[in-house]
């Protein structure tokens, strides 16, 4: 058997993934980055060697770590698009084969082990994901069980087949996809999959219909799909050591519970949970589906549901749904990230300037790093926080706000004597007690 | 003994009754309508005829049932007057006797024992109910324990005695009554007390006294009294089938738990109170003295305080306290229905346009159906919001608002740019916990 | 042994300890005023007699009590200074010596025996209080031991020690002080201070110095050092007669708990803590560190965090942290006294319209006696409110409030026709629960 090397592509435009700051592959789920996970699984098809393309980012260097993996990081601007990334990863490769994915999607295990098994063979290969409604992508072309082509978005009613284009593109000989990228020239971002479609006019590529789950991380909303997907498939019953449970609380399925973790009186749990290292959950709390990072501090009487919380989080007495939340982020006692329209319909969001529908009538706030969020303010569904903002107490915030803001209610009130007060004896109301 | 047939006056001018849209005899309590409980009073001292004169309602009629009793419904419009009620009913008594009441009238079974004792003799009878201060309505005038006229608003010292008319009217010979009514013009809607006093004149009555607790349902926050009246003399501890009790919830004096309620861990509910059907009581709430209608979900730490809830309501971490919400209400988390004006006064509403002291000092909010609240809201003591209406997240609503509102507050912030922000550690604040 | 009667001073200027209506002597702590606290202290040291200067105040007296001790009361005006005080006492002294200190300093008892040792000695003596940073006050210049003058304010790097002047000033013969009082003549308040000076150029003077914790109280946020230094000291664990705990209360630490105090479901008190009588703690709070006044209700999830309360304070779900607040003060549910800014930088507070840095990152409300909260209200770290002050709903309040102030928000809110509206049905948000 031929040499293999996977070709992981970890860069991609962030400015939709805004507010986060940090890498689309670089978020954590149960306590490693999302890139992490998807290695551990090439890992398992007998993967042992893998080139991560993404942007140069010292820090998240030394998180890719795979244990018996041999994995090279190529760096490329994050605005070049994929036709660069796969350039850039080519010195690595040599005349090995290659196994071209992106870091960011979750698909379901059995799709790996389909790819094991064609890997066997010394024939190139792509994935196609079974669809039963029209999405605007690439569709494959096929004859029996062979492509002969990609129809970017064919129009609906104008579907080649139920089969559109998963980046798992597998190459016996990738120079030749390499040289096919070379030569491609466009000013659009779509050098990958114009090179890809002149390929299949040459070579013979077999298709691998998928008819599984898949996610990819493309709005800073799907950190909620991801995480759903690894608490219900990955997260299991554990607790680490050094972990303190006061009386009183009560921990319902499975609850991945890190190292050093203290969980007060009172509060609930109801797993799927994560919750990161050294995080103390505070009293009185309930905490429900959910994905906590470590250093977090929930305080008291605070409900997080459905949300995915960073690391050095802080809370007291807060309500969050259906949120997503960078890492150090504060909010005041009292504040509300709501999560449901007063008609329960879509919720919206702004992305680039446009409003998008997020498909989920249920999602709170989406907060960047270093924010710091005021006692009793409101957050409607969907609105978009940017990193390092303070927004002040008290206030309704129906808008997205950008980054390195200072936000600020107009306040009005009116001072007069005051003409009411007398002492009064509440001994009538401690008798109704 | 000759037949007798009650009839129950169950129409009557909603206007004052606003915001619910429900009749005020449909109003359910312990599991069934007002109505209901009135004609199950009549059952027990024996009648087992009723005519219930009601505007046409296909929804309530199939309500109306009482094992054993033989109920028809006299349909009338809502606007024209007892007289008119009584004269829909005529045509179902033919030469039975007759009582005559109100169904939405609270009094206590000592005196239907009294009625039903008097009923014995075939002999007009009135209920007079004793008082110890002035009301503006009418009054009888004695001579010994027999009425000889009904003496409308005397005016204070005017009083010809110390009975107030209640509607429970016994004729065991109706048709004179039905003719003088029929007979009676008048523009006002005082043709039945007209009609009455004029009978006074030609026919013997005798009045029975009544010296104990009377509550008509009048203002919508007479469903307070109406639920304290049930709650005290009929609310007994129970629990249906398919209850689900969760660990360290505190169950206390008696609580009717209708089939299929669940009641979530820390929670603490002190009686009397009243559970409706498949209703979720989350965790961390206290529930005082109050009546929840069916399939309601109260959510994360509530407070649900002498407050009467009717079907559906959803909440969430919030302050209900003295308040009177219909069907399918919910409110957003931290909203709060305040109940006690700062200067502890006593709590004004507006009725037909006029500010009317409700003579409660705690008194919250009356909600019809239909609204939805947003999260952080707070409504002032003796607001009332119409039915089909939706108010905003983070709202102060100090007035009445109309049916079918669309109410969002004037929300003004300021952004800037943000000079504060620093990486800083919290290490000391966690020293503190 | 000669006789010797203290002069404890207990007037003082007022201004700086606003919105407190209350004398700083007579602020209670663990159940009796500051004042006894000190007088006792003296008591363990020997002294029986005291003289104790304060404006005219017929509540007060009664209060001052020590059994086994002789208390006067020598009445000043409080504008008029210490040198004025000292004069007060002066026909209640006859020729005894005297101790002459101030009512509202905290120093520890290792001081206390240092003085009663100084006492033997019939010998002038004062204390200097060791400081490590330069202080705007009076610092001693010594000759070995002897002090031989007072040099106001020197300047940083002209301090003539490393002792600050603290008022425990011993005289044999007060007389000569008395003399030397009376014949200076000042327009500023330092009449005292002045004659202190010219006697230690005639009598000799021993310093005591003290190396230990010393805390006046000057501003309203020193109550909480006070409190502090009582509760670490002080507290010890204890429950009154007739104390009602109810089910799954935890306690911990030295919580000192009077008589008729009743502590409700699912809270936990973390001490030190004091709780006074009559005082009525609701159903899960968390009381953490702080200092309650007799006849207060917590009400129902109130979060009560290194803060003072007074007595007769009302609750309901506040989160009060690091908050200062006279008797008689309630809150509506869901205020909150915010303790923290967004950049968790020093607070200021304006004194007597200037402002000032409290040298703390944590400090909420300080508040007046006979105050209403109304609900959903916010008020910014180290705002103060004056006494018989209303502050209505959902306020966000930023500066501080004049005494006797009616305080309302400009709310503006727009009514439309709803068109959202629609029956919904809410079984699939239910399967999620």
């Amino acid at each position: 058997m031929k040499n293999i090397v996977a070709v992981v592509l970890a860069g991609g435009e962030g400015k939709r993934f805004w507010p986060f700051s940090m890498y689309k592959s670089m978020v954590p789920f149960l306590g490693k980055p999302f890139l992490i996970h998807n290695l551990e699984m090439l890992k398992k098809v007998g993967l042992t060697q893998a080139i991560v393309v993404m942007p140069q980012n010292e820090g998240a260097l030394s998180k890719i770590r795979v244990e018996g993996m041999d994995i090279k990081i190529a760096t490329q601007s994050d605005t070049k698009g994929m036709g660069d990334a796969v350039l850039s990863a080519k010195k690595f490769i040599g005349t090995s084969s290659c196994l071209i994915m992106n870091a960011t999607d979750v698909v379901e295990k059995t799709l790996y082990a389909s790819i094991k098994d064609a890997m066997k063979n010394d024939e190139m290969f792509v994935v196609g994901k079974k669809v039963t409604e029209y999405f605007d992508v690439g569709y494959f072309k096929l004859e029996k069980d062979r492509v002969v082509a990609i129809i970017e978005k064919p129009g609906k009613g104008n579907e080649p087949s139920n089969l559109i284009n998963l980046v798992f593109h597998y190459f016996p000989d990738p120079s030749v996809f390499f040289d096919a990228i070379a030569k491609t020239k466009s000013d659009k971002d779509n050098v990958y999959e114009q090179a890809l479609s002149k390929i299949l006019t040459q070579v013979t590529a077999r298709v691998i219909p998928y008819d599984g789950y898949w996610q990819p991380l493309k709005y800073p909303w799907h950190v909620l799909d991801i995480m759903d997907y690894f608490l219900s498939k990955k997260c299991i019953s554990h607790q680490g050591r050094n972990v303190e449970i006061k009386s009183n609380v009560v921990i319902e399925g499975a609850v991945y519970i890190e190292d050093n973790v203290r969980i007060f009186e009172n509060t609930k749990i109801v797993g799927p949970c994560y919750i990161g290292r050294n995080t103390i959950i505070g009293n009185n709390n309930i905490i429900r589906h959910s994905h906590i990072g470590s250093g977090c501090v929930t305080g008291f009487n605070t409900d997080i549901t459905r949300s995915y919380i960073g690391d050095n989080c802080w809370f007291h007495s807060n309500y969050i749904g259906d949120s997503v939340l960078e890492d150090n982020v504060s909010l005041g006692a009292g504040s509300v990230l709501a999560n449901l329209r007063l008609d329960e319909g879509d919720i919206y969001s702004l992305v680039k300037g446009e409003k998008m529908n997020t498909k989920r009538n249920k999602l709170g706030t989406i907060i960047g790093r270093d924010v710091r969020i005021g006692v009793n303010t409101s957050i409607m569904p969907g609105v978009k926080i940017g990193k390092h903002s303070f927004i002040c107490a008290g206030m309704i915030v129906d808008k997205d706000v950008p980054d390195d803001s200072f936000c600020v209610a107009e306040s009005k009130y009116f001072l007069k004597h005051n003409t009411h007060i007398e002492s009064s004896s509440r001994d009538a109301f401690k008798k109704r007690l």
